[in-house]
Protein backbone atom coordinates (compact mmCIF):
# COMPACT_ATOMS: atom_id res chain seq x y z
CA UNK A 1 0.00 0.00 0.00
CA UNK A 2 2.89 2.57 1.17
CA UNK A 3 4.86 1.57 -2.20
CA UNK A 4 2.14 1.66 -4.60
CA UNK A 5 1.10 5.06 -3.15
CA UNK A 6 4.12 5.96 -3.88
CA UNK A 7 4.58 4.92 -7.41
CA UNK A 8 1.60 6.58 -7.87
CA UNK A 9 2.56 9.75 -6.69
CA UNK A 10 5.91 9.24 -9.38
CA UNK A 11 3.64 8.67 -12.17
CA UNK A 12 1.80 11.66 -11.77
CA UNK A 13 5.03 13.75 -11.66
CA UNK A 14 3.28 15.96 -8.77
CA UNK A 15 5.47 17.32 -6.16
CA UNK A 16 3.69 15.95 -3.28
CA UNK A 17 5.09 15.01 0.22
CA UNK A 18 5.61 11.29 -0.83
CA UNK A 19 7.59 11.99 -3.64
CA UNK A 20 9.82 13.97 -1.47
CA UNK A 21 9.97 11.51 1.18
CA UNK A 22 11.32 8.97 -1.44
CA UNK A 23 14.87 10.65 -1.25
CA UNK A 24 15.83 10.58 2.42
CA UNK A 25 15.88 7.37 4.55
CA UNK A 26 14.96 9.70 7.38
CA UNK A 27 11.73 11.30 5.81
CA UNK A 28 10.93 7.50 5.02
CA UNK A 29 10.72 6.81 8.60
CA UNK A 30 8.47 9.98 9.26
CA UNK A 31 6.29 8.85 6.53
CA UNK A 32 6.42 4.76 7.93
CA UNK A 33 5.52 6.40 11.10
CA UNK A 34 2.67 8.50 10.00
CA UNK A 35 1.35 5.30 8.21
CA UNK A 36 1.51 3.73 11.69
CA UNK A 37 -0.64 7.36 12.82
CA UNK A 38 -3.09 6.61 10.43
CA UNK A 39 -3.13 2.85 11.15
CA UNK A 40 -3.97 3.80 14.70
CA UNK A 41 -7.19 6.03 13.77
CA UNK A 42 -8.14 4.13 10.96
CA UNK A 43 -8.32 0.24 11.81
CA UNK A 44 -8.70 0.37 15.78
CA UNK A 45 -11.72 3.16 14.99
CA UNK A 46 -13.29 0.57 12.69
CA UNK A 47 -12.96 -2.18 14.73
CA UNK A 48 -13.41 0.31 17.95
CA UNK A 49 -16.75 1.17 16.27
CA UNK A 50 -17.91 -2.49 15.66
CA UNK A 51 -17.25 -3.14 19.18
CA UNK A 52 -18.93 -0.37 20.52
CA UNK A 53 -21.80 -1.25 18.42
CA UNK A 54 -21.64 -4.80 19.89
CA UNK A 55 -21.43 -2.94 23.01
CA UNK A 56 -24.59 -1.25 23.08
CA UNK A 57 -26.47 -4.05 21.70
CA UNK A 58 -25.47 -6.55 24.39
CA UNK A 59 -26.22 -3.68 26.87
CA UNK A 60 -29.69 -3.52 24.92
CA UNK A 61 -30.06 -7.22 25.28
CA UNK A 62 -29.04 -6.96 29.12
CA UNK A 63 -31.70 -4.95 30.08
CA UNK A 64 -34.37 -6.76 27.86
CA UNK A 65 -33.48 -9.84 29.58
CA UNK A 66 -33.55 -8.68 33.30
CA UNK A 67 -36.76 -6.60 32.61
CA UNK A 68 -38.25 -10.17 30.99
CA UNK A 69 -36.81 -11.86 34.32
CA UNK A 70 -38.62 -9.34 36.62
CA UNK A 71 -41.81 -9.51 34.41
CA UNK A 72 -41.66 -13.08 35.15
CA UNK A 73 -41.15 -12.74 38.18
CA UNK A 74 -43.97 -10.60 38.98
CA UNK A 75 -46.45 -12.67 36.46
CA UNK A 76 -45.54 -16.00 38.48
CA UNK A 77 -46.00 -14.41 42.06
CA UNK A 78 -49.38 -12.67 40.25
CA UNK A 79 -50.64 -15.72 39.26
CA UNK A 80 -49.29 -17.96 42.87
CA UNK A 81 -51.43 -15.00 44.67
CA UNK A 82 -54.38 -15.76 42.31
CA UNK A 83 -54.85 -19.35 42.64
CA UNK A 84 -54.42 -19.16 46.21
CA UNK A 85 -57.21 -16.76 46.40
CA UNK A 86 -59.13 -18.79 43.99
CA UNK A 87 -58.77 -21.57 45.97
CA UNK A 88 -59.14 -19.90 49.22
CA UNK A 89 -62.37 -18.70 47.98
CA UNK A 90 -63.66 -21.81 45.42
CA UNK A 91 -66.37 -23.02 47.66
CA UNK A 92 -68.07 -19.00 47.67
CA UNK A 93 -70.30 -19.64 44.23
CA UNK A 94 -71.54 -23.00 45.53
CA UNK A 95 -71.90 -21.73 48.89
CA UNK A 96 -73.88 -18.85 48.18
CA UNK A 97 -76.61 -20.92 45.77
CA UNK A 98 -77.09 -23.11 48.80
CA UNK A 99 -77.87 -20.25 51.14
CA UNK A 100 -81.67 -19.93 49.96
CA UNK A 101 -82.39 -23.82 49.78
CA UNK A 102 -80.69 -23.63 53.37
CA UNK A 103 -82.90 -20.53 54.34
CA UNK A 104 -85.62 -22.33 53.33
CA UNK A 105 -84.38 -25.97 55.31
CA UNK A 106 -84.74 -23.67 58.57
CA UNK A 107 -87.92 -22.22 57.98
CA UNK A 108 -90.11 -25.45 56.67
CA UNK A 109 -88.43 -27.28 60.23
CA UNK A 110 -89.53 -24.69 62.10
CA UNK A 111 -92.90 -26.58 63.16
CA UNK A 112 -94.16 -27.60 66.44
CA UNK A 113 -94.88 -31.50 66.31
CA UNK A 114 -98.43 -32.66 66.73
CA UNK A 115 -97.53 -36.49 66.38
CA UNK A 116 -95.08 -38.79 66.52
CA UNK A 117 -94.09 -39.32 63.28
CA UNK A 118 -93.44 -35.39 62.46
CA UNK A 119 -91.65 -35.68 66.09
CA UNK A 120 -88.94 -38.32 64.19
CA UNK A 121 -88.90 -36.96 61.07
CA UNK A 122 -88.19 -33.47 62.65
CA UNK A 123 -85.50 -35.01 64.48
CA UNK A 124 -83.70 -36.82 61.25
CA UNK A 125 -84.03 -33.55 59.37
CA UNK A 126 -82.67 -31.29 62.69
CA UNK A 127 -79.41 -33.87 61.70
CA UNK A 128 -79.14 -33.45 58.04
CA UNK A 129 -79.13 -29.53 58.42
CA UNK A 130 -76.29 -29.92 61.10
CA UNK A 131 -74.73 -32.26 58.21
CA UNK A 132 -75.00 -29.64 55.87
CA UNK A 133 -73.80 -26.80 58.44
CA UNK A 134 -70.62 -29.20 59.02
CA UNK A 135 -70.18 -29.42 55.30
CA UNK A 136 -69.81 -25.94 54.65
CA UNK A 137 -67.78 -25.28 57.72
CA UNK A 138 -65.19 -27.47 56.40
CA UNK A 139 -64.57 -25.32 53.82
CA UNK A 140 -64.58 -22.18 55.93
CA UNK A 141 -68.44 -21.41 55.72
CA UNK A 142 -69.54 -20.75 59.30
CA UNK A 143 -72.91 -18.81 60.49
CA UNK A 144 -72.37 -15.33 61.95
CA UNK A 145 -72.89 -15.17 65.68
CA UNK A 146 -76.41 -12.82 66.23
CA UNK A 147 -78.61 -12.64 69.44
CA UNK A 148 -76.75 -11.04 72.17
CA UNK A 149 -73.47 -10.46 70.26
CA UNK A 150 -72.99 -6.17 69.60
CA UNK A 151 -74.19 -4.82 66.31
CA UNK A 152 -71.75 -4.74 63.65
CA UNK A 153 -72.56 -3.06 60.29
CA UNK A 154 -70.08 -5.45 58.54
CA UNK A 155 -72.10 -8.86 59.70
CA UNK A 156 -75.55 -7.67 60.91
CA UNK A 157 -77.61 -5.69 58.81
CA UNK A 158 -80.47 -3.74 61.15
CA UNK A 159 -83.77 -4.73 59.81
CA UNK A 160 -85.61 -3.54 63.00
CA UNK A 161 -85.01 -1.62 66.04
CA UNK A 162 -86.49 -2.20 69.50
CA UNK A 163 -85.95 -0.39 72.89
CA UNK A 164 -85.41 -3.43 75.35
CA UNK A 165 -84.10 -2.87 78.65
CA UNK A 166 -83.18 -6.78 79.63
CA UNK A 167 -80.48 -6.03 76.55
CA UNK A 168 -77.40 -4.17 76.24
CA UNK A 169 -77.52 -1.02 73.86
CA UNK A 170 -76.68 -1.34 70.10
CA UNK A 171 -77.26 -5.06 70.74
CA UNK A 172 -78.48 -7.98 68.69
CA UNK A 173 -82.02 -9.02 70.23
CA UNK A 174 -83.19 -11.54 67.27
CA UNK A 175 -82.02 -13.23 64.21
CA UNK A 176 -84.31 -13.36 61.28
CA UNK A 177 -81.78 -14.53 58.49
CA UNK A 178 -78.90 -16.26 59.49
CA UNK A 179 -75.69 -14.89 57.82
CA UNK A 180 -72.32 -16.59 56.94
CA UNK A 181 -68.78 -16.10 56.44
CA UNK A 182 -66.49 -17.60 53.76
CA UNK A 183 -63.48 -17.60 56.06
CA UNK A 184 -62.38 -13.74 56.55
CA UNK A 185 -64.88 -12.66 53.61
CA UNK A 186 -68.79 -11.91 54.61
CA UNK A 187 -70.70 -14.08 52.31
CA UNK A 188 -74.02 -12.63 53.13
CA UNK A 189 -74.85 -10.54 56.65
CA UNK A 190 -77.20 -11.91 59.02
CA UNK A 191 -80.88 -10.36 58.92
CA UNK A 192 -81.38 -9.08 62.37
CA UNK A 193 -82.94 -7.16 65.00
CA UNK A 194 -80.85 -4.37 67.30
CA UNK A 195 -81.69 -2.74 70.69
CA UNK A 196 -81.59 1.00 69.99
CA UNK B 1 6.69 3.74 24.20
CA UNK B 2 9.08 2.49 21.81
CA UNK B 3 11.26 5.90 22.27
CA UNK B 4 11.27 4.72 26.06
CA UNK B 5 11.72 1.03 25.76
CA UNK B 6 15.21 2.24 23.62
CA UNK B 7 15.98 5.02 26.61
CA UNK B 8 15.82 2.10 28.84
CA UNK B 9 18.07 -0.11 26.90
CA UNK B 10 20.49 2.47 27.12
CA UNK B 11 20.41 2.90 30.66
CA UNK B 12 20.56 -0.19 31.31
CA UNK B 13 23.47 -0.99 29.35
CA UNK B 14 22.64 -3.58 27.58
CA UNK B 15 23.38 -4.64 24.03
CA UNK B 16 19.73 -5.44 23.36
CA UNK B 17 18.79 -5.31 19.63
CA UNK B 18 16.61 -1.45 20.68
CA UNK B 19 20.29 -0.51 21.54
CA UNK B 20 21.87 -1.41 18.32
CA UNK B 21 18.74 0.00 15.86
CA UNK B 22 19.78 3.39 17.58
CA UNK B 23 22.42 3.52 15.77
CA UNK B 24 21.37 3.36 12.04
CA UNK B 25 18.35 5.78 10.53
CA UNK B 26 18.05 2.22 8.01
CA UNK B 27 17.90 -0.29 11.17
CA UNK B 28 15.29 2.33 12.43
CA UNK B 29 13.04 1.65 9.58
CA UNK B 30 13.50 -1.28 9.62
CA UNK B 31 12.54 -1.79 13.70
CA UNK B 32 9.58 1.40 12.63
CA UNK B 33 8.33 -1.40 9.95
CA UNK B 34 8.35 -4.05 12.37
CA UNK B 35 6.30 -2.32 14.85
CA UNK B 36 3.98 -1.49 11.95
CA UNK B 37 3.70 -5.34 11.15
CA UNK B 38 3.46 -6.13 15.41
CA UNK B 39 0.45 -3.33 15.42
CA UNK B 40 -1.30 -4.88 12.30
CA UNK B 41 -0.84 -8.80 14.00
CA UNK B 42 -1.04 -7.79 17.42
CA UNK B 43 -3.80 -4.87 17.79
CA UNK B 44 -6.25 -5.92 15.52
CA UNK B 45 -5.58 -9.55 16.38
CA UNK B 46 -7.06 -8.20 20.04
CA UNK B 47 -9.46 -5.92 18.82
CA UNK B 48 -10.92 -8.60 16.93
CA UNK B 49 -10.50 -11.27 20.15
CA UNK B 50 -12.69 -8.56 22.60
CA UNK B 51 -14.76 -8.83 19.68
CA UNK B 52 -15.16 -12.38 19.05
CA UNK B 53 -15.53 -12.65 22.91
CA UNK B 54 -18.42 -10.05 22.98
CA UNK B 55 -19.86 -11.75 20.25
CA UNK B 56 -19.71 -15.32 22.32
CA UNK B 57 -21.13 -13.64 25.12
CA UNK B 58 -23.88 -11.77 23.05
CA UNK B 59 -24.80 -15.06 21.79
CA UNK B 60 -25.07 -16.55 24.86
CA UNK B 61 -27.05 -14.01 26.51
CA UNK B 62 -29.01 -13.90 23.67
CA UNK B 63 -29.70 -17.79 24.18
CA UNK B 64 -30.70 -17.12 27.61
CA UNK B 65 -33.19 -14.82 26.32
CA UNK B 66 -34.99 -17.25 24.38
CA UNK B 67 -34.83 -19.37 26.80
CA UNK B 68 -36.42 -17.26 29.47
CA UNK B 69 -38.66 -16.09 27.08
CA UNK B 70 -39.77 -19.90 26.25
CA UNK B 71 -39.78 -20.66 30.16
CA UNK B 72 -42.14 -17.62 30.80
CA UNK B 73 -44.65 -18.60 27.62
CA UNK B 74 -44.39 -22.01 29.41
CA UNK B 75 -45.33 -20.84 33.01
CA UNK B 76 -48.25 -18.38 31.71
CA UNK B 77 -49.85 -21.34 29.21
CA UNK B 78 -49.66 -23.80 32.67
CA UNK B 79 -50.77 -21.32 35.00
CA UNK B 80 -53.93 -20.26 32.97
CA UNK B 81 -54.55 -24.12 32.69
CA UNK B 82 -54.28 -24.53 36.21
CA UNK B 83 -56.42 -21.28 37.01
CA UNK B 84 -58.98 -22.97 34.22
CA UNK B 85 -58.79 -25.79 36.00
CA UNK B 86 -59.26 -24.99 39.43
CA UNK B 87 -62.20 -23.16 38.25
CA UNK B 88 -64.05 -25.24 36.84
CA UNK B 89 -63.82 -28.04 39.66
CA UNK B 90 -64.25 -25.15 42.40
CA UNK B 91 -66.84 -26.50 43.40
CA UNK B 92 -65.74 -29.92 43.93
CA UNK B 93 -64.46 -30.21 47.51
CA UNK B 94 -67.40 -28.55 49.14
CA UNK B 95 -69.94 -30.63 47.00
CA UNK B 96 -68.48 -33.83 47.89
CA UNK B 97 -68.90 -32.88 51.75
CA UNK B 98 -72.27 -32.17 51.17
CA UNK B 99 -72.76 -35.76 49.06
CA UNK B 100 -73.39 -37.39 53.09
CA UNK B 101 -76.27 -35.05 54.18
CA UNK B 102 -77.81 -35.32 51.04
CA UNK B 103 -77.70 -39.18 51.25
CA UNK B 104 -79.09 -38.66 54.92
CA UNK B 105 -81.46 -35.94 53.44
CA UNK B 106 -83.14 -38.87 50.92
CA UNK B 107 -83.52 -41.59 53.41
CA UNK B 108 -84.63 -39.12 56.01
CA UNK B 109 -87.64 -38.40 53.98
CA UNK B 110 -88.65 -41.88 52.75
CA UNK B 111 -91.41 -42.08 54.91
CA UNK B 112 -94.60 -42.76 53.93
CA UNK B 113 -96.93 -39.83 56.28
CA UNK B 114 -99.80 -41.03 58.27
CA UNK B 115 -100.74 -37.73 59.24
CA UNK B 116 -101.30 -34.40 57.49
CA UNK B 117 -98.58 -32.38 59.41
CA UNK B 118 -95.77 -34.85 58.72
CA UNK B 119 -97.38 -35.24 54.96
CA UNK B 120 -97.09 -30.62 54.93
CA UNK B 121 -93.44 -31.38 56.74
CA UNK B 122 -92.87 -33.69 53.80
CA UNK B 123 -93.87 -30.88 50.87
CA UNK B 124 -91.77 -29.02 52.29
CA UNK B 125 -88.59 -30.61 52.55
CA UNK B 126 -89.25 -32.13 49.06
CA UNK B 127 -88.95 -28.27 47.68
CA UNK B 128 -86.05 -27.67 50.13
CA UNK B 129 -83.89 -30.72 48.55
CA UNK B 130 -85.01 -29.76 45.04
CA UNK B 131 -83.53 -26.44 46.17
CA UNK B 132 -79.82 -28.03 47.03
CA UNK B 133 -79.80 -29.95 44.00
CA UNK B 134 -80.54 -26.48 42.19
CA UNK B 135 -77.85 -25.28 43.58
CA UNK B 136 -75.45 -27.56 42.75
CA UNK B 137 -76.75 -27.87 39.43
CA UNK B 138 -75.38 -24.46 38.83
CA UNK B 139 -72.15 -25.20 39.62
CA UNK B 140 -71.91 -28.41 37.39
CA UNK B 141 -73.12 -31.06 39.82
CA UNK B 142 -75.88 -33.21 38.69
CA UNK B 143 -77.03 -36.48 39.83
CA UNK B 144 -76.27 -39.89 37.40
CA UNK B 145 -79.39 -41.17 35.80
CA UNK B 146 -79.46 -45.20 36.91
CA UNK B 147 -82.73 -46.93 36.41
CA UNK B 148 -82.97 -48.08 33.21
CA UNK B 149 -80.01 -46.91 31.90
CA UNK B 150 -77.07 -49.21 30.33
CA UNK B 151 -74.79 -49.88 33.24
CA UNK B 152 -71.57 -47.93 32.97
CA UNK B 153 -68.72 -48.92 34.94
CA UNK B 154 -67.37 -45.01 35.05
CA UNK B 155 -70.71 -44.13 36.61
CA UNK B 156 -72.27 -46.86 38.04
CA UNK B 157 -70.59 -49.20 40.88
CA UNK B 158 -72.93 -52.25 40.77
CA UNK B 159 -73.36 -54.07 44.27
CA UNK B 160 -75.80 -56.60 43.48
CA UNK B 161 -76.68 -58.46 40.37
CA UNK B 162 -80.18 -59.97 39.54
CA UNK B 163 -81.98 -61.95 36.51
CA UNK B 164 -84.85 -60.27 35.59
CA UNK B 165 -86.65 -60.63 32.33
CA UNK B 166 -88.49 -57.54 32.58
CA UNK B 167 -85.18 -55.67 31.87
CA UNK B 168 -82.77 -55.76 29.06
CA UNK B 169 -79.12 -57.75 30.05
CA UNK B 170 -76.54 -55.53 31.61
CA UNK B 171 -79.13 -52.41 32.32
CA UNK B 172 -79.92 -50.79 35.84
CA UNK B 173 -82.84 -51.74 37.44
CA UNK B 174 -82.72 -50.01 41.14
CA UNK B 175 -80.48 -47.32 42.20
CA UNK B 176 -79.12 -47.84 45.88
CA UNK B 177 -77.00 -44.19 46.46
CA UNK B 178 -77.01 -41.59 43.88
CA UNK B 179 -73.90 -40.46 42.08
CA UNK B 180 -72.96 -37.44 41.36
CA UNK B 181 -70.67 -35.61 38.53
CA UNK B 182 -69.06 -32.59 38.23
CA UNK B 183 -68.89 -31.19 35.09
CA UNK B 184 -67.38 -34.10 33.39
CA UNK B 185 -65.59 -35.38 36.31
CA UNK B 186 -67.04 -38.54 38.57
CA UNK B 187 -67.70 -36.55 41.85
CA UNK B 188 -68.94 -39.95 43.23
CA UNK B 189 -70.30 -43.10 41.07
CA UNK B 190 -73.80 -44.22 41.76
CA UNK B 191 -74.55 -47.56 43.90
CA UNK B 192 -76.65 -49.75 41.70
CA UNK B 193 -78.34 -53.29 41.37
CA UNK B 194 -77.94 -54.53 37.58
CA UNK B 195 -79.61 -56.87 35.57
CA UNK B 196 -77.32 -59.67 34.69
Amino acid sequence: MTETNKKDASLENENTEDKNLEETPEAEVIFAEEEIEAENVETPSEEDSKLADLEAKYNELENRYLRLQADFDNSRRRARLDAEAAQKYRAQSLASDLLTALDNFERATKVEANNEQTKSLLSGMDMVYKGLLEALKKEGITPIETVGKEFDPHLHQAVMQVEDDSFDANVVVEEFQKGYMLKDRVLRPAMVKVNG
